[in-house]
């Protein structure tokens, strides 16, 4: 069985820049992925790449594809089942084969927590979305809601006041969660519409987002809000739902120190699946660079 | 006298990102720089930053520049001479006067080491330099050696090859440490001079440069080589000749943790003038965008 220098999984910024650099080393790599570009694909206007002014998530990412592609990496489209380290080698197992590999990087990214209401689906880049830093912009002076009620929802509203002073908050419990610090600068906006104890139960429009319907948790109440946008902020699960060695945090993420290793050796992780703070497609991108190089360095002393 | 959000210190890849990701959080930031691009901007042709094919560095950075600009962040170009914290602000101190800010962020870079041999500081600028894409123009058709085993010893050969076949590659290693897609580049060539094992005693020359002096590290045998030019590219020191309350390693460069921030909290640092591994544009930008986040989350929490 042909034993690859590095196995990447998941082909988002991270797993594509990861593949970037071990190409250019020669290294033998196998990517292994269900989509290329991974969540990146689906951010919508992209105005902080660094050196892309304005690109779609799409754009980026098939740019980015199209560099590893002239450096003939191979790709494969299967799901990822378990890896297994077996002597100095990883055993990676997919719902079609076993490969075996030096190393392994994990960069599957991660998935957000979906509302699961009709029209979601339907108006995800339209009007839905999941990340305030890419998004904010885009709705100026417009009627926006975000929905939760921890750190990231208010991390969410006070970006979003910058741009327009309509927010709607809407939180499913009785009390935010985020820290006090966090909420009393949201209250002192002065402007934002708190409601608590809502439920989603569908947004609607046709192109785009016209209005969310929401339903008391006690009363049972109905009513509809019109909003052109609507961010979810209710988290984050990272895509690591297959059976490993490696050590995770308790939201699930893999523990990595600076540089990309993992607590086992010869195997690293880069991007949104990791245990780092700031979950973004140029930091993605550069976590891959980094894994890739200690992945070298790694079957430089060791195969 | 104002207090900043921010300041940022040096506008290469890291710095140009955090002050992409702070202005579009419309944190009051400033970034104080001695130019654009540091040694990014430098590079001759580029092709491992994801998104773009093939670019320069000067390109490039003239690209990330550009959107920084366009979020009107002020930039001045003053010279560094210390930073002191002070309660729970930052003074930073330049050349020209001083700044208060809550949160420092250090991406002040690298700068190309030295041989450190005689007459290298003499004919410096007369045949000695360290920046192929500033100087390759100046060799036509005359010899030049390049010192050095690594990407930017390849890069700065290929540069020189469009304006010299006389061109010795010097390295100190029994093999070079680049990329093997560079190595190949390099030896496609046909006509460069590789020699391995020999490591730089002199720098001959009156004026301007006429000789290397060699020596292998092995026979210890020493041999003159006539040249023309000499390009120093055998790696870098972080730009931290300043006073600063933070911890540094033995290279002096400035420790921190995965998420950019170092010993002291609301100063953070990236790029290249970190302990990090990996010295690489796009690892840079993904580190000055995590930078500008954990300094924005500070400033949310301490502010």
């Amino acid at each position: 069985m042909e034993i690859y220098d590095a196995i990447i999984i998941g082909a988002g910024p991270a797993g594509l820049t990861a593949a970037l650099y071990l190409a250019r080393k020669k290294a033998n790599t196998l990517l292994i992925t269900e989509d290329i570009g991974g969540q990146a694909a689906l951010a919508g206007q992209v105005e902080n790449y660094p050196s892309q002014k304005i690109i779609s998530g799409h754009d980026l990412m098939a740019k980015i594809h199209e560099q590893v592609e002239v450096l003939k990496v191979s790709i494969i489209y299967e799901q990822i089942k378990s890896i297994q380290k077996s002597d100095n080698q990883f055993k990676v197992v997919t719902d079609a084969k076993d490969y075996s590999s030096h190393t392994v990087i994990i960069s599957s990214g991660k998935m957000p927590k979906k509302l699961n209401v009709p029209g979601e689906g339907k108006l995800t880049g339209r009007g839905v979305t999941y990340c305030v830093t890419c998004d904010a912009p885009n709705f100026k002076n417009v009627p926006v809601a975000v929905i939760g009620g921890g750190n990231s929802a208010m991390d969410s509203v006070l970006q979003l006041s910058k741009y327009t002073n309509q927010l709607y908050l809407v939180d499913i419990n009785n009390e935010f969660i985020a820290d006090a610090i966090m909420q009393e600068k949201v209250e002192n906006l002065g402007f934002v519409k708190i409601l608590h104890n809502k439920k989603i139960i569908a947004i609607n429009g046709d192109q785009v987002v016209s209005a969310i319907e929401i339903e008391d948790i006690k009363t049972k109440q109905k009513e509809e809000i019109k909003v052109d946008g609507v961010f979810v902020t209710i988290g984050y699960q990272p895509s690591t739902d297959f059976e490993m060695p490696v050590k995770l945090n308790k939201k699930r993420e893999i523990i990595i120190d600076k540089n990309c290793n993992t607590n086992i050796p010869g195997f690293f992780a880069a991007g949104d699946v990791t245990d780092l703070q700031a979950k973004q497609m140029v930091v993605a991108a550069g976590e891959g660079a980094k894994a890739a190089l200690a992945a070298f360095n790694y079957l430089t002393k060791n195969k």
